[in-house]
């Protein structure tokens, strides 16, 4: 970390530049989550299988209606945040914090969905004797065929929100002097790298 | 952001004192969920029935299987964690990445673990008539109890994990410059808060 003059101005203008790219990598970041989560939540909400065993639709199943809340609010607060985010204007500290945050419990709320709703799948499919659940697939065939498709999906958007929640929170920290650091005699931070 | 020399020595002596601080801190909601995952195995592993319905058993479900490792997994790290964590040592930034990466994963592992769990627990409860699943814990109350104790110090653990995500999120970006800043004339950085 060097202190000259020409040197400083070519960091302002690196700096101008990533944080050009990096609002155009977040905004593709939330607005790719949002059409996932529409998709799996329209397929979804579609899913309803009726044959000679009975009829079955996603809203039967708690987890499924789960799985399609989540989507949801993740669908609008992915656009929500998109918005808010392709706006080229200095991130504030509270907007930091609010994203932060926000972006923290949709990864999880999100991951919950996609991990619950990966169970119930997997349980209509294989079944489980010890606790005589019968596997539901058997009948229900192309039910399982698209829940599996919508969970899926889910999990991608579960991905996306996981390369976000570390976009955020580096956006956020980096604001942040570093926790073991010292100052040189220019009073400039000097980070220990070893 | 003065840069006077008084001023910096205090900055300083903060620093070291919020390190230190920071260290215990980091090591506590280390070792929080060591002892936490110990308990929430143990009672898992000790888990079975048998009653004049037959027998019912931990190992039978996958769910509470995977459970039993993801909680495993966790305390193994936690502990190897927070031995690391105690040290006083400057954070170099490939600690800084290991840690923030490894806790990220736990994070996520140890909360599908607990939302699986939750899923399996709650149909064993309620049943889904529209799959013909049964009520279990009709018939194996003091099984699904167990279970449902052992889930619950999953979630707290999940609850410190995703703590401790948010800690070493900080130790690892602090260490980079804020994504928008710009410098005055005396060559520090000034970030810009609103």
């Amino acid at each position: 970390m060097a202190g000259s003059t020409p040197l400083q101005k070519r960091e302002v203008d690196d700096e101008n530049e990533s944080s050009s790219s990096m609002r155009t990598a977040e905004t593709i970041l939330r607005l790719l989550p949002m059409g996932l989560c529409v998709v799996a939540l329209v397929i979804m909400l579609k899913n309803s299988q009726t044959n000679e065993y009975g009829s079955l639709s996603y809203s039967d199943l708690g987890t499924f209606r789960y799985l399609v809340h989540a989507n949801g609010i993740c669908a609008g607060y992915s656009l929500l945040s998109a918005i808010v985010a392709a706006v080229p204007r200095p991130i504030t500290m509270s907007r930091a914090w609010t994203f932060f945050l926000l972006d923290q419990i949709l990864t999880y709320v999100i991951l919950a969905a996609g991990a619950v709703s990966t169970e119930v799948v997997y349980l209509a499919y294989k079944g489980d004797t010890a606790v005589t659940w019968s596997e539901s697939c058997v009948s229900f065939g192309g039910f399982c065929h698209k829940a599996t498709v919508s969970v899926s999906i889910t999990f991608i958007v579960s991905l996306c929100y996981a390369g976000l929640s570390l976009l955020t929170s580096y956006q956020l920290f980096s604001k942040y002097d570093a926790p073991v650091s010292f100052y040189n005699n220019k009073g400039r931070i000097e980070i220990a790298t070893y």
